[in-house]
């Protein structure tokens, strides 16, 4: 068995005697396992599998314990995989991504519980988005706007990706950061591409900021260039947290995830309260990807308007224009933040509704009696059809999902006819691109849409 | 009327819309005239009058209010004293100041209310001192052992103070720094002094650390060195702030408050968790404060015992002394954290009883009924001594007191004959060498000795 | 015998073996004694006294070795002041010192010697004078204008001291650096005031650069808060690097070597070429120089004309003008050199004609033949009333000056009988307000003025 | 025509009006075609092909100005590749290199020209190189020892650039810094490598120090990694340059060019006074370079002896090993230099003989009489041997080379009958292994190795 002992430095250096007795008596099991888990998943950050399952039968034997000494807390790690190691040290950006973990799963975890956060109102759900992302110094004073959010799958073509880098590397010359899901494929392009924009231009200060939730966060490990880690509690306030620190999104093909993420931020942007906001939004890919853009933009006209085309541009093959276009709109965005005197780091004015903030759990239930009806405002259409996707993704890779779906059967989803068409013809393009499934495997829907 | 609006920079620009309503609504009065009060304080710092009065006649019209905007919140100064303000600008170190004011008064007085701190158990009133002084990032992690708690009075004698500022001098030389009450007097000599020692060592990274607390920031205003000010919320707390920073304690001439925080450590170090505990002590002063000394160490032996002696040493008129001493007592405290794992800017391992944690009203009846006999454990006499020292200052220059003595005539001191007599002589001394008075006025004692 | 080894840091740390054996062959030993004398002058600097006889007799067995070693230049410190050490080591701010003298007196001395600089044209002079500067990073890229240079007498009175620390005070309050000659009086007070200044504004990047010249050094060794010292190789050297280094300059009352500064930059600004230049003066002093001012004003006028009044402000009694108006000035400077294209930290467009360049020396017959009359361009006169001046100051102070008057008598200065009575009565001036000699001497003239 | 005007930074912003005329009188028609041509090659850095013919023919219209303003140096660009800027802004990496070309060979060019490095003894000849390198500031004070120099071939295979590029990864997670020639292959593979290392250790202060000379530097242009360039004046200043800021050396699989400078430093080392340098040399390779190295090593014993031997280690595809033994090999080194008293960052107790400092010029009738015979001291056979290698590459790939071998027929070279056979085997061994060429051309010998 071996052992390794970290002290924590930082903020979690800091812990008073009161703080590590409360976090250990998180004797509280689960709380535990998922410490244990996302320690696992960071560790094992740039290994080549992303299978979640592969990991956890590997390392069967890691276990982490929480040390309280008189200066602080200790780490102790066992079995931990050794390629996070060099000559018996931890390598330091592993280091503070289990450091990330610590603050966000235990610490963070601590001050708000899952009783707390439902029976929280509107403004302490983006309070407690705030302050875990303040508490991570992921909103800072003092910093300019340049947060560019990419958005796209995990599992795109080799062409895709060396375009998600090529864009990454057009905005990192332009002293743009990243900030991404954190995990392979478009969410880890970009990153590289800057890296090579921030060394060419000797920019020192670079940010790739990932934000993760710990469903996701074994699956899809943190790429070792990440530098600001975030472990959100929910899918909900991961999608809050990256439309409050954007400065505009680029998003990169994918397939229902994706969707879901499109369908989040037009939702939100359609709302009346939001018709000032300046937010620059761009669908882009390689020539290959055209029919892509094409499809999404048919289905986002046919389902929410003319209204919404006009919140985002697609641009294929260009990724110059691409970050000339953002440059440009992140000086918009720090003119109009200026002028309504909103913070540069997090976007206060942005009104979320509610039906965007509250968790949507997708069992069988909750997906048949989805409101997918024309007869609603727009932004509300978008809330339920972005539920919609965000259940064929559970569906798809998650384990309650994928379980749900082995017992009950496919998922039922209903609504207007014309509007079951569109989105049938849109999931049916996804699963003939090869968007829903991994490279080399047979993809079973885990859904069925029904016209009412 | 002239209006001033300030940004706030650092961690307090940085609130959430939800905290800023908290803080408003502090439409509780007490907390707004607190905040009122300290601000003017601290605005009125480097004035040369410290008379809380003379200062609140003054500028009556002052005023300062608490503004909402999207990117945090923006403090309004009604007719602040024009000497804080270059060219219309608030000079820097009187934000930083007023800054302390408001997170400590406004937003930390909102985590910790008196009813919180009423019900508290001993670990969690030393994790409010701890939480308090993290948030004020007093305590920081990776800092070394080196800061230096200066006690004595604010009035003494001009030999005197050029004495503490020569003390100051050669700390600052050994890079040393400073942490005191934060007035004039033996509080100011140290920090001036230290300023030249850091700067002809070329030290760029000092402190004047200045822990405070609303009764007495008012009257005893910080001096324009203090560049990390704590408004703790009570003397009590004060106290454990002071020395669970403290590195090593020098203690030059003063009345009876600098008796109070003597008996105070004396009394916590006395007991027998802290037996091994390292932490240097040195009361020193001029050549004419030879007598001064003489008394204090007959009173101490004489009520606490020999025991007590061995805790601290007395060094007259050789500061160079004092500051090698302090020097090396510095590092043993750093080798002794490094063995027994404590943390470097906390003391953690200090054991405090509750007898000092907890606020000790000195009112008419709690001093008639103070137990000052000999028949205790020499940590629990010198809990109840300083008791009796701290109800001589508020009857002595406390508003509270004060009126309480005109209304009920003076505090009777009960206890054992020979033990009254003892503290009958050190008052006396301390009346004739005019240190219970400011000079230029003639000395009403507020007490009277008793005994039984 | 005490030793004491320093290893130098910075540049100096990094000699070429080639350029630690040329250092070394200066077995050269006029300069050797020179380096002996500037660093036993600078080791001493803070002490009480200024008489360099004094310094010279007392550490008379002080001497310094170069030592050369693998890793570059050692400097062997023999009996050195005790007070630049503390417990064995020593002071920081006195080895930056140290170091500044083997950098401009051993290393740059090697460069530019005696021979080099008698043969050099007027723009080799001036790169001279850059080089050295650059060399001691005085000048640097990226430095915004805000270095005011304050002339002024080593002996004033102790309201007029008060008065350059009040106004050094306001001009650090507004983020302007100091730059002086750097001895007592004039030179010391505006730093003084400068760091208390910074120190609430908290400005950390401080400048307090002092120019001073071998002849000077030992008497006026550079106070402890100089923390940027270049010893130039002489007077006129010295002189160009002021005013091609100020963005404005504040002169204090002072005496013939204060006369002297005043015409000089007076008699280049006169000059044609520098029409155009946007160049800030201010003299300034408390109430009672203001005769004082008016005699310097009379002078001027009568001798340069009306023209030469229109480049200088006298301002009495008002420090927060002087420093408002230097504020404003800065800026007009700043947005010249932008225009022209000028370098912010070496005026390069400031025209210096030959004849304030070149080395006068001040014997009996140079002296004698000084063309003292109206029938030449006023700033041809300028240049030779400062030599005038500059005689005086060495027939006063300087050893040399001093020895030859014993020898020769005093200076005869000729020159036409208007402007003779005028430079008497100007002279007869300073006489009486003690300006010519130190407090406690009765002062000899040095000097006969007469009339052709 | 497209201009472009560039203000240089840093030390380049700061020169003299008197420095810039004399590097404009440089009208010096060569240096500036030499200026022209760097300007161009690092202009061109990144870029796919490094054939300097196709760079000069695609780029014929670009030319380089230099500007004098008042403020010090601009540089007006005419026609520059457009890939070195983005959005009309030069990149500030292309920046750095520009201005290190302007430096080193402008600047530096104008203080040691040829003659002056004709007449130099060998002190003044290391002093040459120091002096350039501490002028581009590669050595420095304070820097701890963490340089490992990189030798090997530009062509190698993608198995071999692999493994470069992982052994610098495990170089970069040790916190080593690379040091290489800064062309492609094993010059670029161990920097890329390292960058990785690097950002997964959070280390910021990197170096990727490129040393390059005129006659390579643009067929070779430093890759975009290099963050600190230096050109050297010559081959033998280079490799000069390489071994005193070396604290190891990894030498890759190469031709004729990773020959010459492994027999330069087994020349130096082997002489007598090198005895107890501590200089931690290690082969290595991927496995199929196992043959390249029997070769080399079985060469090395054959003619300079097993003492040769001694100073190297062979390490086959091993990349962690290979890193750990540099990483104790760099402590050796500092414990040595801390015991000897020598320089971390520059090695001055490296005895160089002067043969290995003087250039040689490889034509046909130096490289005929060259002793190549076992009848003298090892370390002087290493030197001729060096030189026979610096002829073939010359002969192979160098402008001047290839034309004396098209005009006189092949170098002859001679010498003992078996030293003759050992040195045929080795190069025949690399033109098989294709080492001597570029993947797809035929190989014709520039030498014929003849037996006496």
């Amino acid at each position: 068995m071996k052992k390794y002992t970290i002290a924590p430095r930082g903020s979690m250096s800091l812990l008073s005697q009161l703080e590590i007795n409360r976090l250990k008596q998180s004797n509280n099991e689960a709380l535990y396992r998922l410490f244990r888990n996302c320690c696992l998943a960071v560790l094992n950050a740039g290994s080549t599998t992303d299978s979640s399952a592969e990991i956890f039968d590997k390392f069967h034997d890691f276990d982490v314990n929480l040390l309280r000494c008189e200066r602080g807390v200790l780490l102790e790690l066992i079995n931990p995989p050794a390629d996070a190691f060099v000559d018996g040290k931890l390598i330091v950006g592993m280091q503070e991504l289990v450091e990330a973990v610590l603050r966000d799963i235990l610490y963070t975890g601590e001050r708000y519980n899952a009783q707390t956060l439902d029976s929280a109102d509107t403004h302490t759900l983006t309070h407690v988005v705030f302050d875990i992302l303040r508490n991570a110094q992921v909103v800072q004073p003092s910093l300019e706007p340049n947060v560019i959010v990419c958005w796209g799958g995990h599992s795109i073509s080799e062409i895709e990706y060396k375009y998600t880098k090529e864009v990454g590397y057009q905005l990192g010359l332009r002293d743009l950061n990243i900030c991404t899901g954190c995990g392979p494929g478009a969410m880890k392009g970009p990153m590289k591409g800057a890296t090579i924009g921030h060394a060419k231009q000797r920019i020192t200060d670079v940010r790739y900021i990932g934000l993760t939730e710990p469903g996701i966060i074994a699956a899809e490990p943190p790429n070792p260039i990440v530098n600001e880690l975030v472990i959100m509690p929910d899918i909900e306030k991961r999608l809050e947290a990256f439309v409050r620190c954007a400065h505009g999104i680029v998003i990169f093909p994918g397939g229902a995830g994706t969707a879901e993420e499109l369908l989040y931020i037009l939702g939100i942007l359609m709302h009346p309260d939001n018709q000032r906001q300046v937010y620059p939004i761009i669908l882009t890919g390689p020539e290959c990807s055209r029919g892509y853009f094409d499809a999404i933009d048919d289905f986002i006209v046919a389902t929410l308007g003319e209204e919404a085309r006009k919140l985002y541009e697609i641009i294929v093959a260009d990724p110059v224009t691409v970050a000339r276009k953002m440059t440009q709109g992140v000086a918009d965005v720090k003119e109009y933040r200026r002028a309504t005197g909103d913070s540069y780091s997090f976007n206060w004015t942005l009104y979320i509704d509610e039906e965007f903030q509250r968790p949507f759990v997708p069992n069988h239930d909750n997906v048949r009696h989805l409101n997918l009806h024309y007869n609603q405002e727009p932004q509300k259409l978008a809330a339920n059809l972005r539920r919609a996707f965000s259940a064929i993704v559970a569906g798809n890779v998650k384990d309650d999902g994928i379980r749900a779906i082995r017992e009950y059967g496919v998922f039922e989803i209903h609504g207007d006819t014309g509007l079951m068409k569109k989105l049938d013809v849109l999931l049916q393009a996804f699963v003939e691109q090869g968007r829903m499934k991994l490279p080399g495997s047979v993809y079973h829907p885990c859904y069925r849409v029904v016209t009412d």
